[in-house]
């Protein structure tokens, strides 16, 4: 039995949440889990579909991305994982999908704004939105430089990625991080579904403005910081 | 076995029926049912996916919000769902959804209009949306002054709870109510199905205009009042 | 056993098929077949849902809305059945639904015009939409009335019944006919696949215009009449 | 025991994804696939619903459309397969669908433009539209001239039918074809997902541009070509 099981079986149970919350077509979307003492992480196969993957498929690379288990290539958004956690010490799983309507937001190249409560619960500010990538990034090593895309943003703007854990990468797609597997998932859906409740409310009103700051950070506070009282404080 | 054993079981039924009839994703939403003769209600546990959600996790309070009976914290919604059994004396349960088109009119603060008979046969006017909440109301007691915006609404506008089971909260999306939880959550998809047609006929006709009003009356009649024909009359 | 058995398990079946084609939320809609020979129809009862409804409670009543058989009242819509069955002789199975896009266009009183070969694969010109009923036939024997402005509708119009299946009533929602009441149901799914397919294109483009008319009869005569090729001749 | 029966199997198989990925209604849309060494295409049988459709159904014609096996008569739209087949020597199936995003870019006259990685994982150009058929044309021999169109298209814009495994049918709707049936079907799933996020970007950024040449190229050659690195390598 593999030292790194248990991680296998979290990223193939997380994984296995994309096909089934629509997040993502065929062989489309990831998702990895970092074991930080071991230094190394558990992510999906390249190109493998849902319905054909299995625990034992689940390839296991260190954070520079060499191979250390597996019979199969890693995804081959690996080396932007990877970066997202050498770069973001607290977190412990990272997402990345194609879902239809946060696809849409990064390909129309704009931030989502903060409509109302479904997204205040979970961040402040807009979902952030990269820039579309230099020519010069491209032709070097592009999986890399996507994360150094979402790196910079971050830094440019001053954002916390414990805060924000999701971003648009343009003309491309979502990713999505937490402190686990299950929750970088959790935040691909609800990313999803604030991206088609936007779009909603702007064809409904093309002038809809931002919800107002007391609320948005009355919904924000309860549910993160050390005055929460939603959920079940565990 | 707890006393209030049967109203956990129709308040358990009723939560489980949001993801089924997909009015929200993830751990949102809400529904609760009253006892009036025990001065209780039943409602889910704040934070729980209802996947997990167990007929025991059911929370009681009373109607003062003291827990009554339960291991969980009540849903954060809580003091919304007691002031509305507080000054609505004939509802018998409340559901909070986060469904998506309710939730974009109630982000684009537009009330739905009544374009058809599917609106028509529920209620008459226009589903109406609350004012968004002033600053000093969302520093008192937020969830307790959601339930004042309900009640202010349908005073100022001299709206029948009776009449009118359904509500848009500006910003932040629908709450629901009727005679006991099925009915509020039946309301709920009725409220989403309604709000979905209203979308889509105005993206076909910007000009089209509310159903006229002896359409709408003759088929809110036929469903409710003393002439009412339409069902089993039980 | 009734001697309607065998049209009641039509019936019911068809009914069924609303839940399952998601034409209808909770217990809108409703499917009839007739026996001639007979001079009845079996029709859904009113305002049962779909997960309840059984073969048993499926209502006989004859061509002067009578009832024959059955102990629940049968759907409110029934006169608007009845009448369809008394004018268009050639009908087996009529099916009335509030399927979403479909009423989105009835609701924006607007035909669907023919913008391509699904369309043009069941009917040559738009889907046509009924005038709104004016208030003195809303005030005397509404359903009847309903059924009414259908035949006025195809009267005024100069349509054949039995080329064009289905129709919009203005405000309200669509009705479909057929030979039996499997064929009305299809021509439910089909015209609410039309309507989003119009919805859609007209988005994408609204100067669409409709199919060229060679282009259209190619498509509807190798499906109907002397010279069709579509399907197994049977 | 058919000398077909693997073809069968296979061409089966790929019909039957067409429901269950929601890639058409009723009877519409077919998948067939060739035996180059034998000569002929396995097809569906014309208006067969997918819930009746059994292997033994699957239709056997040789490449001049003359019937080899088989109790029913082939898809009406056989004509259209077995003219790519006999120009497009590579393809081993080839999938006829109805899918309603496609359709309504077919219906607006539109090629779908390449607004992002989802695309350009799959193809360089926007996916190409048909001109409207001739009067002259539709008279002739209509399915057979719609493959003349499609190949026409290719060849007057120069296209790759190798790269480029997909193309819309003005005002009817898309093909695809691919190595094998499942390809092809794998195709048309892709282009619906593709038709719809275009969709989606153009209404949130009437302004939205193509995918810049470098950020096209980099995705596509990943997947495809020499270099490519996408997915295990066989």
């Amino acid at each position: 039995m593999s030292k790194y099981q248990y991680l296998k079986e979290q990223v193939y149970e997380a994984n296995m949440e994309i096909p089934k919350e629509e997040l993502a077509i065929v062989t489309f979307g990831n998702v990895s889990g970092v074991d930080r003492a071991e230094g190394v992480i558990a992510i999906k196969p390249s190109g493998v579909p849902y319905h054909r993957l299995k625990i034992e498929d689940i390839v296991i690379v260190d954070l520079d991305n060499v191979l250390v288990e597996g019979n199969m290539r890693p995804s081959s958004d690996t080396k932007t994982h990877t970066l997202l956690y050498r770069n973001f010490p607290s977190v412990g799983g990272v997402c990345h999908t194609h879902s239809t309507y946060a696809v849409a937001w990064a390909q129309a190249i704009k931030p989502i704004p903060n409509l109302g409560t479904t997204h205040a619960d979970h961040l402040i500010p807009s979902i952030p939105v990269t820039e579309v990538m230099s020519d010069e990034m491209i032709q070097r090593d592009y999986e890399h430089e996507t994360g150094n895309q979402i790196l910079d943003l971050f830094s440019k703007q001053g954002l916390s990625y414990e805060e924000i854990e999701m971003v648009l990468v343009a003309c491309h797609g979502p990713f999505t991080w937490g402190v686990d597997p299950a929750k970088a998932v959790y935040n691909s859906i609800v990313l999803e579904e604030i991206a088609k409740m936007a779009f909603l409310t702007l064809q409904i009103n093309p002038n809809a403005t931002a919800i107002k700051q007391s609320l948005c950070d009355k919904h924000y506070y309860r549910k993160h910081g050390k005055d929460a009282y939603y959920g079940q404080g565990c």
